[in-house]
């Protein structure tokens, strides 16, 4: 007998036969003999009718009351799935975020949880209830309801599994698992049987976006096993965790990142703190910079170059543009026309050779490598959008051929 | 300056435009120099869409779940509400049940307040906001939501308004206040401009569904002064309270209630004890009886009819046959072609004429009286459906003739 979280997805609970199809995965884990917890969000478009209801009348609520507003999605969802396990002849009982113990931060629309305290969990697991919580939503030191953004439900059930130390949490997708690749891209790719969180956090990074990062670090703090599986096919999904059987492989996955825009400042003067001065300002706006590139310096001067997401550009560029008076004779130059390709495993760290193999197979291609930037577990390139899908399958089939 | 509680039904906020609608009268009272708090129900047909998808999943879902659902409905609704006053430059603050302090009793579905912990809304009252309360709802002390029942609402608005002390509460509806009769029906109905509490009892028990019983009642143990006024006139509307200036009038409305059934039951022994075991059995189903007639005992036989509520009628006569041996040879009779006018008004007590006024008024229309009932403040008759408007024509001109 084990504790298990299971968390569903607004696409798996979004009408009452998926929402059925949820109730007998919820009671067949229970009949097998393990205590359920079930973390669950709104359903499909309910997000997207409150948002919509609340800009007609107000295109700039306060994010309390948009907290309060998008917060009766879930509590619709736990109601709805509750009675479908009791409709399969099993107990239940649905509870609220702050029924359920959750404690976030006030930073409404994308509050932390500061702690879980799973009391009224426990004891209703002590009554053998089945017990589902929304996702998604806590309460603040003022006893107002907040919702933790984007993702929130994946975090609400490892804040759940860790608070419980539950044996396992299983995060149910449309996807069944984390592949070497975009499978409906690369045929050849490979499901994963098990992963490790720091692999998982490359790749999520990376543009392969089945688990919200927050909960894939909250879940490496707390040491949570996590699953990701399928909602509708019933096999053993991709098991998250800190060590792996390393299966002789290198590399874990190959993604690409299409949102992705290249700064270039051309002629800056080469003197000290330009860098800093560049991207402090980029800080000060909350612009993400990942890759960065200097020039070496000639004839005094030299170029600099960064990527960013997509949707900073206009915001990026504004920062630059007069600013500071050592840009004065610089020329700003934004590229969006760019993808980034990365290979990913914790293999690599002890095999010097997969940079090399990785550019290899790009130059077998004839794909040019505008920059380049590498960390212990991840080697990623820029190069043209129109090259990308070439170069993941290249990449791919260099260090996963096909079995 | 005072502190007034308006409360608002689903029809008053069904849509961005009647919330905007609303969110104009609230402000205009807080701009007027008076602290606010509104109770708001569920928008229009958020009700039924909740009740249709929790039926798709489960035709009997327990009813803790239910109000678990249900009250996701005032959620949205006080959110929103929110968001429009915010929208119009004021400072607004949502509350749900259990922020407001809304304790009930764990009758789901149907709770009854048990008390109200006003501490937040004073809180926010202080800090100047105009506070929205959830309506319908609150919490049991297992802290589970529950739900008040129909109207609900208007108990919630009076409940808060004597845990404040408010000096008025307001109830907003589609209508402009209570009248004299149907105004749809009575051209000459006139509104009053006051009532008293136990008129209105009377009324609202006799098929005037404008304020809910229980939320006049606990107004009537509080003394708290309520108003019933549209939504959309601007214009006031009729006052209920202990004591009103009688203007004169013996009668302050004449209603119908079509939704009768009366059941006889002919020829029954004429022993003792015998209205016991009818009337008991009839109680132990929970089934309402209104107006009782026996008649006088010849042969060693007597008839003894009732009316009910029309929806009571199969339970009725099911409690009733083949229940005890003295019904053995009896007869049992219903006739739903019935209607029950009445006339209401504090002023009758006092005047012996008033049931004869109002025979009168009706043998001059040539209308047949079945039955007939009486209290201090109401005199009741039953009479064929098809008589029911004429009568109540007829009686509104006797007593409340044109001015």
């Amino acid at each position: 007998m084990a504790l298990i979280v299971q968390k569903f997805g607004g696409s798996s609970v979004k009408d009452a036969k998926h929402v059925m199809n949820v109730a007998k995965i919820v009671t067949g884990t229970y009949s097998a003999g393990n205590d359920v917890v079930v973390v669950v969000s709104a359903q499909g478009n309910t997000t997207d009718d409150l948002v919509s209801k609340a800009k007609e009348i107000n295109p700039t609520p306060s994010s309390r009351e948009m907290d309060m507003l998008m917060a009766a999605g879930e509590q619709i969802s736990i109601a709805l799935l509750a009675m479908a396990i009791e409709k399969l002849g099993f107990p239940a009982i649905s509870l609220l975020g702050w029924q359920a113990g959750f404690a976030t931060n006030s930073v409404y629309s994308s509050a932390r949880i500061k702690f879980v305290k799973p009391d009224r969990i426990r004891s209703e697991i002590g009554k053998k209830n089945i017990v589902i919580v929304a996702g998604f939503q806590g309460t603040n030191k003022y006893d107002d309801v907040t919702t933790l953004g984007r993702g929130g439900s994946d975090t609400s059930a490892v804040a759940i599994a860790a608070a419980l130390r539950a044996d396992r949490c299983q995060i149910f997708t449309d996807v069944d698992g984390i592949y070497t690749a975009d499978p409906r891209k690369i045929p050849t790719a490979r499901k994963l049987d098990e992963i490790t969180y720091d692999e998982m956090l490359e790749l999520a990074t990376l543009g392969a976006q089945v688990l919200n990062n927050r909960s894939v670090e909250m879940a490496k703090k707390y040491g949570i096993e996590l699953e990701v599986l399928s909602s509708y096919k019933g096999i053993p999904g991709t098991i998250v965790k800190e060590v792996t059987k390393m299966e002789k492989m290198l590399v874990r996955g190959v993604t690409k990142d299409t949102d992705v825009a290249r700064i270039t400042i051309m002629d800056v003067p080469d003197v000290p703190g330009i860098a800093f001065k560049v991207f402090s300002r980029l800080a000060a706006k909350k612009i993400n910079v990942d890759i960065i590139l200097q020039s070496v310096g000639r004839d005094g001067n030299k170029d600099i170059a960064f990527t960013i997401n997509k949707s900073s550009k206009e915001a990026a560029i504004d920062a630059l543009s007069n600013s500071f008076s050592e840009l004065e004779n610089s020329k700003i130059n934004c590229d969006t026309n760019v993808a980034k390709v990365s290979v990913v495993g914790a293999g690599m760290e002890s095999h010097p050779g997969t940079a090399a193999k990785m550019f290899e197979a790009l130059y077998e291609i004839d794909v040019n490598i505008q920059m380049i930037s590498t960390s212990e577990i991840k080697i990623s390139v820029l190069i043209d959008l129109e090259d990308a899908d070439r170069a993941v399958h290249a990449i791919h089939r260099a260090f996963l051929p096909e079995q």
